[in-house]
């Protein structure tokens, strides 16, 4: 008998026929003997219309009521979906977060886990039910509700996957698994069978929409081997495993392109020690990630820089209300934002010992006279800033250049 | 500074707009330097949507389920109602069953409160904050979340001002107060400014909806004054509180009428001790309340009775297969269920001493050629059965009989 962690998005639960479907799929591993803990997200476009509802009641959203607000999508889904596995033969008990012992920090809106009790979990297994989990939450010391952010479920299935030593951490989706370029975009790319944590990490953090990064994370921290699959076939998905699980080392694995960027340049920052700090400390205080950042040199006497990144664009009216603040404090004279610009980048851990792909990659993109604006590089992956209408003519350069 | 407990139920906050209307009237009762606990049911039709989505979902509905799923909607709606008093200019924050220390017995669908911790609310109202309460639901020792029964915010919200021993319990609804008929049946019925304990809990126990039977029974208990009024405008509406604070002691304070009821008869029940206790046994073993119980004399040498009894349509359902096996088990040999009842009551505290009302009653319900079909009586109130059909008539002639 094997414990099976099986997460359900909300495309796969977006209407009844597919809760039902589900409630099938949940039912067909229980009859071969097996313990289930699913994890489900909200219904289909729940969480989306509550935070319409939200704007329509107030400009003012406290973060915590917000959480408490759309941590009811995943209790209303984990309970409909426990009543169809019901119907469909097994016993099943629903349970949130507070129950399922899913401790966070006191972050609202992107909520860590700090730890799990799995104690009613085991004892609801134990008694022979399949658990259905809501997903997307936690509670934090003082009981207030938390979510862990955008596909923070699949955050909730690998770290349950972890306390609980579970078997098999499936992430069943809408998608067959990770592609090496998004399909829709590139219509020859092909599905990766397995992946290292490394590089998955990167291409979920780089806009692959997959698997949230936390996600990956977890699974890494804890070596949970994740294997996501499509919710409407029964094709295996991508394995995403340690790096000594995936045979080839390849050079690139994957292009990714991410148009969720906003680039703020704060303009004139007087060149003293400091001041980046003050910039980049006034962001991370509200969480707000940066990425890409570029400081130009001083040129003139008066030793002014500019200081251009970008942020998510979920963060961008935040990061403006912060800027704007610190530009009439006198860092800097002028603030300019810039919605049009999209990160294309390229992924693979054999990147390590092929220091050509930054080269082929620049050729490759300047002879198709696409301008790159930033660049930025890991051990492991290039990401380069190009207008957001020449995204996807990127993408398909790249992917061709280097044999997807 | 007093502290207020304000209840508004699903049509006050049934769209954006009322919403907003509701935080407006918690502010300026804060802005008179008071502190407020608002207590809020689901918005509108949520609760009703909520159980259609269950039936489409599934024909097993576990109550536990049940219960998570409907508690939502108070969570929804108390988390709005925070972002809108925040935007109405007050500190505010969202409270949960769980958070407010509501806890319940194991009764799914229809808990009864145990006891309620108050600290975190009283925590929050000295910090200056309004607090909103999600009315309808509480939580078990393990965690679990129950409902208290339709109407349950009522009782919330007694229970809570009965716990923090507030100034003031306001239940605020889409009628003006408890009136001596239900004004679209009897047009020249009156708005009763005070009402006693006793006679408000007979009017709720028959029909008259406007506050929850329990919710009466814990203001009796501890003794809160309850203000029930309209949501829509500012007159003052009726006043529940101890008989010794109602000045005048009236024959007939009010006539209701209860159409939710279903009449059922076992039919050649065995004369033998014990039978009648099994059946009604059987009934309260799955919580179902039994009203107006007529067991016909034996008169054939078989000694076997007639038993009828009438249930909540709510429970007739479940009425039906407990008694569909009893039947089958030989407790009977056949089952008649009638829908087209109603029952037709007549409540007032001065019934005590004036023994005529009964008579009364009678005789122009029988001149008017309706035929009673169960009596049933209490020392303040007489309840008789009629065919739904003429069930407005009979409340229009005894309004008019008892001059109300």
């Amino acid at each position: 008998m094997a414990l099976y962690v099986k997460k359900f998005g909300g495309s796969s639960v977006a209407d009844v026929k597919k809760i039902k479907n589900v409630a099938e799929r949940i039912v067909e591993t229980a009859d071969r003997g097996h313990q289930v803990l699913a994890v489900v997200s909200a219904l289909g476009d729940t969480t989306d219309e509550l935070i319409e509802l939200a704007d329509q009641v107030s400009t003012i959203q406290p973060k915590r009521e917000m959480d408490l607000l759309l941590s009811t999508g995943e209790v209303i889904s984990s309970a409909l979906l426990a009543m169809a596995v019901e119907e469909a033969g097994k016993r099943a008990t629903a349970l949130t977060a507070h129950q399922l012992g899913i401790q966070t920090d006191l972050t609202h809106t992107r909520a860590r886990i700090l730890g799990i009790d799995g104690e009613r979990i085991k004892a609801e297994l134990a008694a022979g039910k399949i658990v259905i989990a809501a997903g997307f939450q936690g509670v934090t010391e003082n009981l207030d509700v938390t979510t862990l952010g955008r596909g923070g479920s699949d955050t909730t299935a690998v770290a349950l996957a972890a306390a609980l030593d579970a078997d098999q951490c499936e992430i069943y989706t809408d998608v067959d698994g990770v592609f090496t370029a998004n399909p829709a975009v590139v219509p020859e790319a092909k599905k990766i069978e397995r992946i290292g944590y490394e590089e998955m990490l990167e291409l979920a953090s780089l806009g692959t929409e997959v698997l949230q990064v936390r996600a990956v994370e977890v699974a890494w921290k804890f070596q949970v081997e994740v294997h996501v699959r499509s919710s409407f076939n029964k094709q295996l998905g991508t394995i995403i495993t340690g790096s000594d699980q995936v045979m080839e080392d390849v050079q690139v694995r994957a292009v990714t392109v991410d148009e969720d960027q906003t680039r703020f340049t704060v303009h004139a920052v007087p060149d003293k020690p400091g001041m980046a700090g003050k910039i980049f400390g006034a962001l991370a205080a509200r969480e707000i990630n940066v990425d890409m950042i570029v400081q130009s040199s001083p040129v003139s006497s008066d030793s002014l820089n500019d200081i251009s990144f970008t942020v998510s664009r979920t963060d961008s009216a935040e990061a403006l209300e912060t800027l704007d603040e610190l530009v009439e404090l006198g860092c800097g004279t002028k603030l300019t934002v810039d919605d049009e610009v999209a990160k294309v980048s390229v992924v693979g851990s054999g990147m390590r010992n092929h220091p050509g792909v930054a080269r082929d990659l620049f050729t490759a993109l300047g002879e198709a006279g696409i301008n790159i604006e930033t660049i930025s590089t890991s051990e492991i992956k290039i990401s380069v800033l190009v207008r957001a209408a020449r995204a996807d003519q990127s993408v398909k350069i790249l992917h061709s250049l280097f044999d997807l």
